[in-house]
């Protein structure tokens, strides 16, 4: 099941055709996009994907997003689904028409059922390989017009690197960088934990700062977790006690292998940071 | 005027809605494209571009277009343009609906008209800026899938770089590796002139193969002088008889003026190679 709304209330059948395609969207991947899990008509870290939105758009030189009428949109979209209990809400804005440089931005809300493989990998875990992602970690600060960190449509990268990933027999990648160090996977935010800490690399080593990962980070320090915010190794994956993919539709999925190494069984911190996340909404 | 086919030979509306708002095209910038120059009805290097697409589809596993059709598709396009002499023709090749493995690509053609400010940069040069697209000269062959050299349609980054450009008083951009390496324009290919060689980076570096600056050295050879794909430096730019921008639209664009600095004048090897790219077409 599906359902799309356009940012200005109007309810439309997705199974039409509703861009042209000289849509910048279409044309240059151009413009932004969040994915919001929405879990019995509850919206989950609504608010920082707005935010996290309206960073993307500033990045890119797109008009600042109205929060209250994304806001409206997402209820809209919630309120007409009848789907399975999970819903993908996408939040998506392009630039528009291509060649006018007056065009009001594309933007629109689809619901979608979430993949049930990765329903599946959130109780199993998942195999995931590391790719070289190229880049080091100061060339987000000093190149902005790469776009490192801005959530684009352009994700023709992110993509390749996961059939990379299954035809290396895995199901999800955590890049790294120039320097070895760990940056994100291609939709998740890695996150690691070591005794009773949990560590995430700072995003201003050119990584999407995560909505999930920092929910679970929330919930795990009223729990008396430490989390912290720090730049991490491919060693330090293979060491630690539990290493995550954090992502909204993932919520916390386990990486039970790493580049066909098994991991330190994690089952028991991973089932207790499960639970954690989910006490933020119940 | 634009003119809008599909790959099955249909024609449509090109003010008209298309594409579903789930297509990989938009959802994920997941697909391939060519920019093809059309001058009275005659596409130009449509072979190379056509191979081009060829190579970009196996990049991102997308199935191998079917050449003939592509060509068909051009010149039922051609045949229905009633606008300026030269067109833009854009072919298109998303990988379809998202959620449906089987899905068919979405493929089009479009023809467009050129930019005015395009065509007057033909004549006039462009002053433009050096920007570090973060990558070193071994990446490409290291990590495919980040798909260097693929003609993608996730092309955020190269039109935040000309954002930047023109932030910096300049209508275009030269990318260079880590190393300080010369790569490619944003749209373009990188050709430089020094006494009677051509020299253009490999694309072994991680850039697309330039069809126009691919029939530029051929004409070049045709008329004695001796062509080089071979690694470049910033300060071979600045010290060079001529520095220029190549691609369908800009066919051959001379740099006049660099971070500020001016070149050295080229108009005189400029209005040579002009010549000489257009004997091939007369």
């Amino acid at each position: 099941m599906r359902v799309l709304a356009f940012l200005d209330g109007t309810l439309a059948d997705p199974d039409a055709a509703h861009l042209r395609v000289d849509d910048l969207g279409v044309l240059r991947g151009d413009g932004i996009f969040e994915t919001v899990l929405v879990v019995d008509g509850r919206p989950r870290e609504l608010g920082p994907h707005l935010d996290r939105l309206a960073r993307s758009a500033a990045m890119l030189d797109l008009p600042e997003p109205d929060g209250a009428a994304w806001e409206r949109l997402a209820r809209r979209v919630i309120d007409r689904w009848s789907g399975p209990a999970e819903m993908a809400l996408k939040l998506v804005c392009t630039r528009g028409r291509e060649g006018d440089p007056t065009a009001a931005p594309t933007a629109f809300a689809l619901g979608m059922e979430i993949d049930p493989a990765v329903i599946r990998a959130r109780a199993e875990g998942v195999a995931a390989v590391t790719l070289d992602r190229g880049i080091d970690p100061g060339l987000a600060e000093r190149a902005p017009w790469l776009l490192l960190g801005a959530k684009a449509l352009s994700y023709a990268v992110n993509m390749a690197a996961l059939r990379e990933a299954a035809r290396r027999g895995a199901a999800d990648v955590i890049f790294t960088a120039s320097d070895g160090s760990v940056l994100e996977g291609p939709t998740s935010t890695v996150v690691v934990a070591r005794g009773r800490t949990l560590y995430t690399p700072p995003p201003t080593i050119g990584i999407l700062p995560g909505t999930t990962q920092a929910a679970v980070f929330r919930a795990a320090e009223r729990a008396g977790w430490t989390t912290k915010l720090e730049p991490l190794r491919v060693e330090d994956l293979h060491g630690a006690d539990g290493v995550f993919l954090a992502s909204s539709v993932r919520k916390v999925t386990r990486v039970h292998t790493l580049d066909g190494t098994p991991l330190p069984d994690s089952t028991e911190v991973h089932a207790e940071l499960a639970d954690l996340y989910e006490t933020l909404y119940s």
